[in-house]
């Protein structure tokens, strides 16, 4: 995935040299990162140094360390290249480590560099601040994530180190998620052939041409002999940068398409063979009678979480799916391993007939359901969601935050070239807002730039980055707001304001007060950051009338500077997604729900004709 | 350390049982926690209602689990028990890591409760949401935390987890430091005999009577010889429980006593033996030459860091020199193991003889200097740390946060009783923010409490918390301002607003973008929580006459709600010892300091007549 820049750094006379510390940075360079984000520490400020003397590298320095990882962990999404940031050895490191092991389950690439204490100060087990004991082993803390990376390049010698900074970068492509760079301090200044960088980093995956082969003729054959294939897409479809492979297969196919949650916006929503997003029990009527008819299912980049899955509702059928896994074809329950999605779905692609094989009719879905509160002049959740789909255009980006919003936004459609990002597996709160930065520093760097997932030919639009999170969840990253304000960068953010953890009330303890969070005036938060127009850019709306003449204002809908938007939602109220998931789990969680007074968006938990799951959750 | 709540928590019939959630909160109640901090998540709701359920524990909702972390820590340096927080699986879990790691460093007593997925989730491997993979090891985070832990109770099986909960809070105590308990969500609703909370647990260290009667007879004959011992006064011995017998080793000895900057405030300053922080070449003339003039130094729970000892610039004979430490004696050089310092310094005291065998005149030392910057009309740091000594009275506990405040706040004198607490070893920015919360809540539930570290007989005063931060560590956490707001405690904030990160500025590039942070206008971050009175609570002071006017103010002396003082000081001043722990270095440090025009308090870095260090740190 490197974007071209594999021009030497410095100029390539032979017998150039730089420092580790600029090498690593003009690699990290090399493989399409433009910004590291970070907060400096005692242990990398020398070398935060190297990244200005690259000439190409911005750096952000962010709120906090956690927030940098969320930072760097949105940039990845949107970049195609893997999101860096630098912290300090321990208190930084330690502090990111949730982002770190977010990225590792949501295969998203990350480079964390640590800047370590010198090797003297290890060697002697010196007292340095930041340690533990009083003979500190100072790579006490390098051990704690090793659960959550892929790889980590532990660097100690010079003679060593270019190569293994090499390694672990690859390393973060072909596995698609989180490496470290640990670098004592004083390493970081000793010097390494220039030279060095002329040789590109091989990002790209080893095929394996007779595995692939072999695959690509169980799909073909399996496909040949169906009648009525249809297509799952999801999530690691776009972490392994196969996104251009798969609409290509959606088209050459032809044939019913469905996304997991996850999957939304991989493809094309307007596109005639996309049905809707498939969730198992848990959604829009018709969706899963649609996808079950399918005699033949192939599944993209499949990630059968529960919060991807309806709560693990949604059937499959082995005897009738294929899954084209990152590294492995499954077809029938047979395992064809070794292969590599993105070069595997091309090769598929080609070795498909030029016209497309089956002539599936479109599925008709029924009319939508009318919600049970339709009338209220309030912000109800059922009139929001259809709001915000109108809002949407093409080019945007759309965040979710885990809670009510990533539930609701799956009920919407995508107009063209949108991408959908949410930490939906990991589901940590707060992401959504500290990646929002990271996006859209992205998407500044791409504006411009060709379509990778469009048609050829096209270039990237500025679009707009729509946030949507909850107050519970903005809470606990709040301060990354500032960062955005201080870039100059123009998001939308839309925060409900319903008086607490919602999607905690209707998991347990709807009128407990740990569910409750610390009130707050959001028109102050703005001007605490310094905002350039604190008051035209912060809104506030709790009727649909003051909602609806709110998105017509060009401030909104073009913004030219971050807007902030309140929207005061009842703190019973939630998509009904969210209710149906947890109340199909059984007539007691249903019980629960209509007893504590939850909103029943279409009555009976929008379950009607559905069988109630079995799985035991408490 | 238990606080009298031995009680049956039932009522004690001995067939009667409680949940395993209810037992857990029980037995954290019996040894002195009052407050369980925390955020709520899907896998520790249903055992959050057991909080209640005790009848005597609270509740706070963090903003964050790692300010969680910070709460319970402050929590715990003032109650004298351990601080408690719960959070939940993977996401929760990990992003409290670095205040765990925090309160290893520090040996402060954490007890990290973790909600975990079901045991059958586990079982199954289920792709449950915050878990990494297909095949998911639901216990991959709890390897995380294990380098920075003392012990774990990974609950698993009812029969044996009263007795591994009962066995960490013990180690909690024994070890000074975090302990986790990992709670499966479906085991904390299973039964135990509520007659096992009648069994006190044994918190008290086990005491190896010949170990220890070796150690006194070693000491005591060591004092007997020498004509003048002196006493060094360091963090261990308040986080192992020893203030009271450390006060009185003081008054039975009374010789020349000194503290490190982390032993600071644990004996009354205003004690005629007291002289001063002895912080080896960086300190107060004269109190160096009085620490080295000493035949004996015996210090008590030294804790020999880098930022505890001017840089390792403190020189310790270890010839004439004993070190009494948490679990070991060592006199002049030879170890006496197996000790524990409580009651080992109990035992010291009663060996000594009734009067005080020696007679050491008090140090006399230099008069102070005068700063250079004396006539200036703005804040400086020079002028800044002399009015906080004066602001201070007896009964408050100051918080100083990492940066130039602890270096500032090492430079003053504290009246009686009065706390200081600091992470002056780990320094994790951020941590001093969300600790006063925990502090202050301490304090509120000690108040009326007989003292345990003053005379007997007295009772806790409400006294104040003054926090002292910076603008960029308080960036870090700055949400559980609110926390603080909604929970109406009434700390004295004051925040430098020095445009960033002065003391990385000092270390390294000093006029790097880097070390710029968002900027803040103050006077919203009250209002943004909702405080009740926040025009007359925030105060903004850049000149000397408005802080001594501000200073006056009854709000601020006496404050009824939390008072947030914003003090505009310039980006290149520092407080001396800052400046002098750095010039200490040597030469290039001094010059770069002067090139890069930071304030120079007495001239030559503070460092007349010091002999320069040979530490390499870069």
């Amino acid at each position: 995935m490197a974007n071209g820049h594999t021009e030497s750094a410095t100029g390539g006379a032979a017998s150039e040299k730089i420092t580790l510390g600029r090498y690593m940075w003009e690699r990290i360079h090399q493989v399409g990162v433009d910004t590291i984000f970070g907060v400096p520490g005692d242990f990398n400020l020398q070398f935060l140094d190297s990244i200005y003397q690259t000439g190409r590298l911005k750096f952000i320095t962010n709120q906090n360390e956690l927030n940098a990882a969320y930072a760097a962990d949105g940039y990845a999404r949107v970049k195609g290249a893997p999101g860096c940031f630098v912290t300090t050895h321990g208190v930084g490191e330690l502090s990111a480590l949730n982002g770190v092991a977010g990225a590792m389950s949501e295969h998203v690439k990350l480079i964390h560099v640590v800047g370590q204490t010198t090797r003297t100060m290890q060697k002697n087990h010196m007292m340095i601040h930041h340690s533990i004991g009083r003979k500190p082993d100072h790579q006490t803390y390098n051990r704690c994530s090793e659960p959550v990376r892929y790889a980590a390049a532990e660097l100690w010698d010079i003679e060593t180190a270019p190569a293994e900074i090499d390694r672990v970068i690859r390393e973060c492509f072909i596995k698609s998620g989180p490496v470290y760079i640990f670098l004592p301090l004083d390493l970081s200044a000793e010097e390494v052939e220039a030279s060095l960088l002329d040789t590109p980093i091989d990002t790209s995956p080893h095929i394996d041409t007779e595995a692939q082969n072999a695959a690509v003729s169980a799909i073909t054959n399996a496909l040949s002999a169906a009648k009525h294939p249809s297509i799952l897409i999801d999530a690691l479809v776009q972490r392994f940068e196969a996104v251009p492979e798969t609409q290509r297969l959606v088209d050459a196919l032809g044939v019913p398409c469905f996304s997991a949650n996850m999957g939304k916006g991989i493809i094309d929503e307007t596109s005639p063979y996309y049905v809707g997003v498939w969730n198992g029990a848990v959604g829009t009527p018709g969706v899963r009678e649609a996808a079950e008819s399918a005699d033949l299912m192939l599944t993209l980049g499949y990630l059968p979480a529960d919060t991807n899955s309806g709560g693990f509702s949604r059937n499959i059928d082995e005897a009738k799916t294929i899954h084209i896994n990152p590294h492995s074809v499954i077809v029938f329950g047979k395992e064809y391993p070794n292969t590599s999605i993105k070069p595997l779905l091309a090769a598929l692609v080609d070795a498909l007939p030029a016209e497309p094989q089956h002539s599936v009719p479109k599925a008709v879905l029924p009319p939508p359901r009318t919600p049970l509160d339709k009338d209220a002049k309030h912000i109800t959740q059922s009139w929001l969601w259809p709001q915000i789909e109108k809002f949407l255009q093409p080019g945007d980006v759309i965040v979710g935050e885990t809670g009510t919003s990533v539930f609701g936004l799956c009920d919407i459609a995508f107009p063209p070239d949108v991408q959908f990002i949410a930490q939906v597996y990991y589901g940590s709160i707060g992401y959504a807002m500290a990646a929002t930065l990271g996006i859209e520093v992205a998407r500044k760097e791409l504006e411009g730039q060709p379509l990778r997932t469009g048609p050829d030919g096209g270039k990237r639009k500025k679009g707009r980055t729509v946030l949507i999170t909850g107050d519970g969840s903005m809470a606990l990253t709040i301060q990354e707001i500032g960062t955005m304000i201080k870039a100059g960068i123009a998001p939308i953010i839309f925060v409900i304001n319903n008086e607490g953890y919602t999607v905690e009330r209707l998991i347990w303890g709807a009128q407990q007060p740990y569910n409750d969070i610390v009130p707050h005036d959001y028109s102050h938060l703005l001007p605490l950051y310094h905002h350039p127009d604190p008051d035209t850019s912060f809104h506030r709306a709790s009727t649909k009338v003051e909602l609806e003449l709110m998105l017509a204002q060009k401030c909104i809908k073009t913004p030219q500077s971050l807007q902030l938007i309140e929207l005061v939602v009842p703190k019973m109220d939630t998509s009904w997604r969210l209710g149906a998931q947890l109340a199909w789990r059984g007539e007691r969680d249903a019980e629960r729900l209509t007893r504590e007074g939850f909103v029943d968006t279409y009555g009976n938990w929008g379950l009607d004709g559905v069988e109630r799951g079995s799985v035991r959750w408490s």
